[in-house]
């Protein structure tokens, strides 16, 4: 019996030793095309996490921060949850006769996406608003998840979760499997990721930071509810990223990643400490499998992410990496299930 | 060479079972007396880490959290973080000559406690932002630990992180041996307790949540700093708390522990969902060993902490736990170094 169960054991070390070596030896990334991209990922893991570096950083400081939009999944033709407030006025215009005849709903129910950028950041906070707010906590959160169930991005035909980008999904993975935590950065709404950000990205809701809408706690009919109301919280976005990023987790990322002006306080804030720091953008290049847009790719700025010339020369000044979609990535999105 | 090495391995596991065996059998709150509180915590915990309970809780979801000041560690003769902005008015005094004759800075400096209690809400929020506001975020941390450093408790005369209950610590423990994630959620600065909240409670910056004051970010000779401006950003007490938990958790605590009226709506809060919950309530009944004070004491009420006759009632209402500080705790504070 002691010699079975003792050999046993042996056995089960002999898988446990066969299994981590055949971890570290498969490659992490495996849609990542070799190259310097891929290259300064690997090292930099390699670095911090080898204790005999002078770079080494200790598992509790390794915090990597990750925009959404644009970066972890697409944002065109317009922002996922654009598409969400433009569906759910769709939904609620029946109670709402008067949105047939008033900017900028009638241009949502039109489906005139040009009426509807003209209406500007004024016109966007009015349909959020009407969109987002006057329920609690819960319910909203019912009607995101309903939602990500049906809705069908229009060029992939695929839900908007299955729009996530491959190689990021393995970078997160990476990352994590490395004692990294990941969070989310990022101008969407903190309450429209968070129901969807555990299963697709593998990160807990106490990892997303977004920008808000205030809240009242209440007590209604004994049952104490967090109403959401018409009223600006936070803008997560550009100067204030660093500033929630303080804010929620109170320690500087090492590692960060983004794809727009609105990344670039967070990227220098993130660059701005000792030690060996990453620094990510992506670049959208990549017109036949995703999408090409922003004025340093030479094309038109897009109403939803933007990639200044200014940025692109940030990025060559500070040494970070921009990742060409087109050169950097073998596949984009993730396999059909 | 081989039979050695699998000796080693063999005595290597015989260690590690003896040790967990052991760390199962042995008492986790060593200081709590044995009793219905005591029982209380036993079973729930037992309860929602058992995965036949119905009421099993994965450990994603295991969320506790916690009020510091009068919960955690001591809040009397006054607040903590109130002694560090005492102290600091009295540091920054030569370079504000007009202090001297100005309230309530003119209190603070003579320490006339009567007339500073005196001037309010007004005057506390005056020396706090006098005190807090001004410099980055990175100055202000190393303030906060140089302080800690050398302050210490007028009465206990010991540092004001060793002013924190042995019993609390050990609650803290054994709540993250069970895979609970410990929270913080106070109505004291987030950036005054991160950075002693590792060290003291074994709870990580990220998982502290405060009252805060706005910051800016900006880009100063090229450095990228935040600056804290002399203005409120949130006040976290009362019904800010489950706002508050809301914003930075995003799900809902399964367990709450406070000691004030500030508490109470984080307690409802986590009490208003289905499975096991605890929710409980440091009463300050030990004037002996540490102080007695507060309305439901029959004692009268003070500047720091309130538990008022209305949230006692609540409390038994609502089969929320009253920790006695006299009756359920065999010692108060870690021993001595």
């Amino acid at each position: 019996m002691i010699i079975t169960s003792t050999l046993a054991r042996i056995h089960l070390i002999a898988i446990l030793i066969v299994m981590s070596t055949f971890a570290w030896a498969s490659d992490p990334l495996p849609s990542w095309k070799d190259g310097q991209t891929k290259t300064r990922i690997l090292q930099f893991v390699a670095t911090v996490t080898d204790q005999n570096s002078e770079h080494f950083v200790p598992p509790a400081e390794r915090i990597a921060t990750f925009d959404n939009d644009g970066t972890l999944w697409s944002e065109q033709p317009v922002y996922t949850q654009l598409s969400f407030a433009l569906d759910r006025v769709k939904t609620l215009a029946p109670q709402h006769p008067e949105w047939k005849s008033q900017q900028p709903f009638k241009a949502a129910l039109e489906n005139d996406m040009k009426t509807l950028s003209a209406s500007g950041e004024k016109g966007l906070l009015e349909l959020v608003m009407a969109s987002h707010s006057g329920m609690s906590t819960d319910t909203f959160t019912t009607l995101v998840l309903e939602w990500f169930q049906q809705a069908q991005h229009p060029r992939f035909n695929r839900p908007y979760t299955e729009t996530a980008y491959q190689p990021m999904l393995e970078l997160l993975a990476y990352l994590r499997n490395n004692e990294f935590k990941t969070y989310i950065v990022s101008g969407g709404g903190i309450e429209f990721m968070r129901p969807i950000s555990e299963s697709l990205y593998g990160i807990p809701p106490e990892q997303v930071i977004g920008s808000s809408i205030k809240t009242r706690y209440e007590v209604k009919n004994g049952n104490p509810v967090l109403t959401r109301l018409g009223e600006i919280g936070f803008i997560n976005d550009k100067a204030g990223k660093p500033v929630a990023i303080n804010e929620h987790i109170g320690r500087r990322p090492i590692a960060a990643f983004g794809n727009s002006d609105g990344d670039q306080q967070m990227l220098e804030w993130t660059g701005a400490s000792q030690g060996a720091r990453l620094m990510m953008l992506v670049f959208h290049d990549d017109k036949e499998r995703e999408y090409a847009y922003g004025p340093a790719n030479g094309l038109p700025a897009s109403s939803s992410g933007h990639f200044s010339q200014n940025l692109m020369d940030k990025a060559k000044k500070n040494n970070w990496t921009v990742i060409s979609m087109k050169d950097d990535w073998k596949t984009v999105f993730p396999a059909n299930n």
